[in-house]
C-alpha cells in the first residue's frame, strides 16, 4: 500500500523563494515532485534554469491537465488570489506563501476548499521554517489553547535587536536590515505591522476559529519606537519586541492584537533575536511549547513549501477544527491593557482617557507615562500611534474586565492616592 | 470528500499517561475517537472510570474486530512489543509511547510496518509534547540535516538545573525530582542515560536512517557529576546538560552519542531548564530550528498520543525517508572529542591515551583536566565513567579526523610545548 502520488507542479513566481524551491526540489528526488512549468512576469530576466521552463501565460499552467499542484509564491495579493482560486476550481491542489492574500481572502478560500474538497496549504505564509499552522491544527483542541504569542516578522525583530544590542537608532537599524536583505526597499509593510497582522489573521483562524479582516485587529509596528524607549526598557531589564498575541479570557472570548511589548529577559520571546521568529503556545495539556526558527528568506520559506508538498502526498489538508468542529471563539475588545507611552508633547496624549496612570516622566524632551487603558480606546482612536507617539505594552499587559476595579484600587493605594 | 474514519481504541495501560489520554479524549469529541476497552495489569486498583471499561485479558482487545487502533502506554518493554506486534499482525494501527521497546525492537517493527502497510506512530516516545519525529520526517531531507542536538530526558535536566540554580548537590536534587514526580523511585534509567539513549536510537533512524542497538551508541548519564563540576562550569560561564547529539561529518558519516556537555549561556539548549526538553536542528534549508516543550508527564505525553491519533485519521504513516529513499548514513567512531574529566585520583585516568591535555588542576581533592581523546577510546573503554570519574564534553567537542593534526599543533604551540 502506497498512497503517494507523483506531484507535477506549476510554479508561479521565480523570485528568491521560487528559485529556492526549484533548487531544493532538484536536491530532493525522494519527494517525487517535479516542476513542469514556471509562470513569471518579466521574461527578459536572466534566470538560472532552462528557458523552456518559463512562460508568462498563467493559463498554460492552470489549464494543463498534467499539473496537479499549483505552487504560488508571487508578491502581489490580487493576482495571487486569482491564481489560487482558479487552480482550485480547475481541480488542482495549491500551496501558497502569500500571507496578505490569504489574510484578505480567507472566507472565499475556505469556501473554495469546502466546495472542491482539495487541499490548500500555506505553512510558508507564517513563520516560514516553523511549522506553526500544522501544530495549531494537530496539537491543540479548542478548549485547551490558553494563549499564543509570537514574533512573526523577522525584519522588525532584526531592527529592534540592533537598536538594543548595538544601540543603533531606528533609521540606522532599518538601513542595515535593508543592506542585509531583511527588509524591502519600501519597508512600511514590515515596519508598520501590516505583514505581522496579516499572518496573525489566519493564525487566529487555526488557533481559535476566528475569522476577521486584518484591519479589524488592533495593530501597529515599530515605526515610532525611539532610542529613548530602548533606554527605558534596558533600565527596567526588558527587551522590546513586536508581539502578535491572542489569549482566551475568563469570559471565553479572545483578546488578540499585534503591538510592541516590553519582554522580560527570561521570557521565551527574549530569546528570539535578529531575523528569527518564535512562537510560544500555552495549552491545557501540552503545557508550554516554544518553536523557534527562521521566519523568512529563500530557503527557510522554500523548505516550508516543501513540507506542504510532502504533506500533499498523503492527502493532508487543514481541517480548521476550531472553526468547523467547535463553536468558534469570538474576538473581544472588552478588556484593559497596561501600556507605556512615550511622546514629544503632553497635548498629544488624552490623559483623562486612562483608567489610571502609574508613572509619569516629564523631565526630558521625550516624555513617557505608564498607565492602564480600555482596549476599546486603542481600537477606536489612533492618537497612540500618531504624532510620533510610541505605545509599548507592559509585560503582563492584559487586565480582564472582572479584575479592573480591584487592580485600580490596589494601584492607587500603592501610589498613595486613596 | 472526507477521509476521516472513526477510531475505536483498545488502550493498554491506565497509569498517568493512559488516564491522561482517557480524560483528554473525553474533552475532545471532535477527534471521533473513543476508547472501547482498557487492558490493565492490576484489576483491584481504584480507577476514575467505569469498571466495565477494564479487562486484564489482552486478547479481548487484540481480537476485537471493532477495535481498529491499539494505543500502548505500558511500562514494560517485552510485553509492549508483544502487544504491538500482535496488533499490527491482526490488522490494527498502533500508537505507542514505549521508548525502550521501540529502541530495542526497531528492526522487527520496521519489518512489520512494511509487511502490513499499517501505521505505527510513536511521537509520544520522544520529547512528548515536542513534535520531533514528525518534523524530522517531514522537514528534512537526507543531505540537508547538518546536526541535531537535544535534551531528551526531563528528569536529568531537572536535577542539573537544581544543582546549578539552587546549588543542591546531586543527591538532594534527585530527591527533589522524586518528590515532584519527575524521577522514578528507581531513577537509574533516567540518571544513567538509558532513557535518553533509547530515545536517541530511533530519533537517529528518523534523522539519518541509522539503525543501531542502543548499546552500540556511546552514552552515560549524570550520575558522576559533582558539585565541583558545576562550580567549574559556572566559572567558565557554562551550564551542564545531558545532551543527545548527532552530526554529519565531512566524510559523510555521522557522529552520535549521549553525554553530559558544557553549554554556553547563549546556546539554545541553555534555555531548556527544569523538566523541559529541547531540540536544536541545523539544516541546509530551514537553517536553525529550536523546539521546546514538556518532555514527560501525563498530559504532555497524552497530548502527543492524541496528535498521533489525529494523524491516523488521514492515514499518516512514517515514511522513514532517510532509510528507504536514500542511502542511509553510517555511524562512525572515527573522530575526536574535547573533554573535561574530573576524578578523585590520578590513577583512574590513563593520561597517555589523550591526544593532548590542555589543562590540569590537581590542587583540590577533586582534580580535573581538559584534553582531547579519540572517540574510539570512549567506545572501547569505560574508565571515564567508573570510579566516580565524571566526563563532560567541551562546547564544540567534535574534532574531525582531518583537523586533528593542525589543531594539536596549534594547541601545543599555545601551551608553549612545541
Amino acid at each position: 500500500m502506497d498512497a503517494h502520488k507523483q506531484l507535477t507542479i506549476g510554479l508561479f513566481g521565480f523570485g528568491v523563494v521560487g528559485e529556492g524551491l526549484f533548487k531544493i526540489l532538484q536536491q530532493t528526488p525522494s519527494l517525487k515532485a517535479s516542476i513542469k512549468k514556471v509562470c513569471i512576469k518579466h521574461p527578459g530576466k536572466k534566470r538560472d534554469a532552462p528557458d523552456e521552463l518559463f512562460t508568462t501565460d498563467k493559463n498554460i499552467l492552470l489549464n494543463d491537465p498534467d499539473i496537479n499542484v499549483i505552487v504560488e509564491v508571487i508578491n502581489e495579493s490580487e493576482p495571487a488570489f486569482e491564481i489560487v482560486s482558479t487552480a482550485l476550481k480547475n481541480g488542482k491542489e495549491v500551496v501558497s506563501a502569500s500571507k496578505k492574500m490569504i489574510a484578505e481572502h480567507l472566507p472565499e478560500l475556505l469556501g473554495l476548499q469546502k466546495q472542491t474538497g482539495l487541499s490548500f496549504l500555506y505553512e510558508a505564509a507564517a513563520c516560514a521554517s516553523i511549522p506553526v499552522i500544522r501544530n495549531l491544527e494537530e496539537y491543540y483542541d479548542n478548549d485547551l489553547l490558553h494563549s499564543i504569542k509570537a514574533i512573526v516578522n523577522g525584519s522588525t525583530n532584526f531592527i529592534l535587536t540592533k537598536m538594543f544590542e548595538e544601540k543603533l537608532d531606528f533609521q540606522q537599524a532599518l538601513l542595515l536590515a535593508q543592506q542585509l536583505g531583511f527588509a524591502e526597499s519600501d519597508p512600511s509593510l514590515d515596519v508598520e505591522g501590516f505583514d505581522a497582522v496579516n499572518k496573525w489573521t489566519f493564525l487566529l483562524t487555526h488557533a481559535y476559529g476566528i475569522i476577521e479582516q486584518p484591519d479589524n485587529i488592533v495593530f501597529t509596528g515599530i515605526q515610532n519606537i525611539q532610542g529613548s524607549d530602548a533606554a527605558v526598557a534596558a533600565e527596567k531589564h526588558f527587551d522590546i519586541k513586536l508581539v502578535a498575541q491572542a489569549k482566551k479570557l475568563q469570559n471565553g472570548k479572545v483578546a488578540a492584537f499585534v503591538l510592541p511589548q516590553f519582554i522580560r529577559h527570561d521570557d521565551h520571546l527574549a530569546f528570539v533575536k535578529n531575523e528569527y521568529n518564535g512562537v510560544v503556545i500555552e495549552s491545557g495539556f501540552a503545557d508550554k511549547q516554544f518553536f523557534y526558527g527562521k521566519g523568512a528568506g529563500s530557503f527557510p520559506t522554500a523548505s516550508a513549501v516543501l513540507s506542504d508538498l510532502s504533506a500533499l502526498r498523503y492527502q493532508y489538508k487543514y481541517e480548521y477544527k476550531k472553526l468547523y468542529h467547535h463553536t468558534p471563539h469570538e474576538l473581544t475588545n472588552d478588556f484593559y491593557v497596561k501600556v507605556y507611552i512615550s511622546f514629544d508633547d503632553w497635548s498629544y496624549v488624552p490623559k483623562d482617557r486612562f483608567e489610571w496612570i502609574e508613572e509619569w516622566h516629564a523631565e526630558n524632551d521625550r516624555k513617557y507615562l505608564v498607565g492602564v487603558l480600555a482596549f476599546e480606546e486603542l481600537r477606536k482612536n489612533s492618537w497612540w500611534r500618531e504624532n510620533n507617539t510610541s505605545l509599548i505594552l507592559a509585560p503582563e499587559t492584559i487586565i480582564e474586565d472582572v479584575e479592573i476595579r480591584k487592580l485600580k484600587k490596589k494601584s492607587l493605594e500603592l501610589a498613595g492616592i486613596v
